[in-house]
């Protein structure tokens, strides 16, 4: 599959990944950008667990969504933003663990809508467990074109 | 639909929502319970924004999952744990607004496996808008006994 | 909700949903239609059975992902089509009963993408249960404009 | 991943697959199985196409779903059954071609419920697409053990 990218699309994807508030917060951050990929990662982070002590599934979903995103926005237009339309996760092992990695990809690029996939890997004792699956559909916006709307 | 709860459920479900690091990270907080419903709400928080200045999917989506968890939750014996599946969330408007509500129910009780639904609204400028809905599968577990293992 | 509809709409999606074979294939009928929704059925059909005798889970979703499409079409302009982005179904119950309701709506109208839910129920033993729940996003399309390209 | 399995599981599963009506009725075989995977196919089949001469979302889904199952029912006991407790596809082009074939795998099992993918092929013109992509959340069941119950 060859996947078209516009200009320096790794600088405007780390820098667009880096005006979301929502990452710093979490402490999750950009590892990696290639044409469809990106790679992020965060450390364990007691403030973003649940009642059992791991991960909240809505961090590690926040992390796979946020990864897919940027894959997708890899491979848009200079002026084009993006916007998740769907997200499914399915959660097969707890967030327990003391790195967390996010690796999404493009599975089908289109000019407008995106379908993307993600997995997250849970560091564990040196140990890696994937914990983790997304499916979702990204969404192209170019100016106030949110075709939600 | 006759829903069985166990002892003071409502307390144990606060009680368990309390538990939950991530709510106070996010501002989330817990309005209401009734059997195999619950209600969450969120002030605006701009630490939870992405790069437009709106809540972060992952944060809607966190919202929505936890009220969805302890909606499930609700229903379950005294010493069982609730953790989720998979979850879909369609995002249909910008998580943009002064407040946020997210409201669970199940769809479909269970010993062990519970579906689960929910519906985030944003409060924008005094108007309601609803802006994401969830389809979530949860599972009790007791003890040891989680079922993906 | 104020949902627009195109001219006679009502008779656009039956003749639509009369030039689908695979319909007439599974004895799927429509039922209704109105503003955003569709009604359709079908009565049990041991052709499209799984190995414990109930209505097969793709057959569910067939009616289901079908009643969802037509309900978004009923908004769409006169020379658009409808087809499926993604769908997400949660099997609650077995395929078990004589006679199958599938009820889908929109629950966010759009130009170009449009959000859908549905529910099937099956009629056993003149009890009504539901045994499915669909959420899927829709998309119009008109003439070869198919963003997912 | 070691995957175990139980006596003579490939048999067993051809068994199952040929004891579904809905496979015969539109046209799908079972091609091969290992642990953990399964590979269906079908020829075109104009008895389920939707309105504009593709194969129907309908059939696509019950192809990946029945591929998710059986890959699934692999690693099960001998007394068990399998059932879908929930299922998300992702459309991404049409169903148009000659031939269709779908290939699911395990990607996390436990012993009640296991994660399953699929990815759906079109061979159009002797060129293979992949037109859709199944995320499954499977559920073993012995007797009437139905944990949906």
């Amino acid at each position: 599959m060859s996947l078209a990218t516009y200009g320096d699309y790794a600088a405007r994807t780390r820098e667009s990944f880096a005006r979301q508030p929502a990452m710093r917060a979490m402490g999750i951050s950009i590892d990696d950008v290639a044409p469809g990929e990106v790679w992020l990662s965060m450390p364990f982070n007691p403030d973003f667990t649940q009642q059992h002590g791991f991960m909240h599934a809505g961090t590690i979903v926040s992390g796979l969504d946020t990864a897919a995103g940027f894959a997708a926005f890899t491979l848009m237009p200079e002026e084009a933003g993006v916007l998740t339309v769907e997200l499914k996760t399915a959660l097969m092992r707890p967030g327990k663990g003391q790195r967390f990695n996010f690796h999404a990809r493009v599975v089908k690029p289109g000019r407008t809508i995106l379908f993307t996939e993600a997995v997250a890997m849970a560091i564990d004792a040196g140990q890696e467990h994937e914990i983790a699956r997304l499916s979702a559909t990204m969404m192209a916006v170019e100016g106030r074109a949110d075709i939600r709307g």
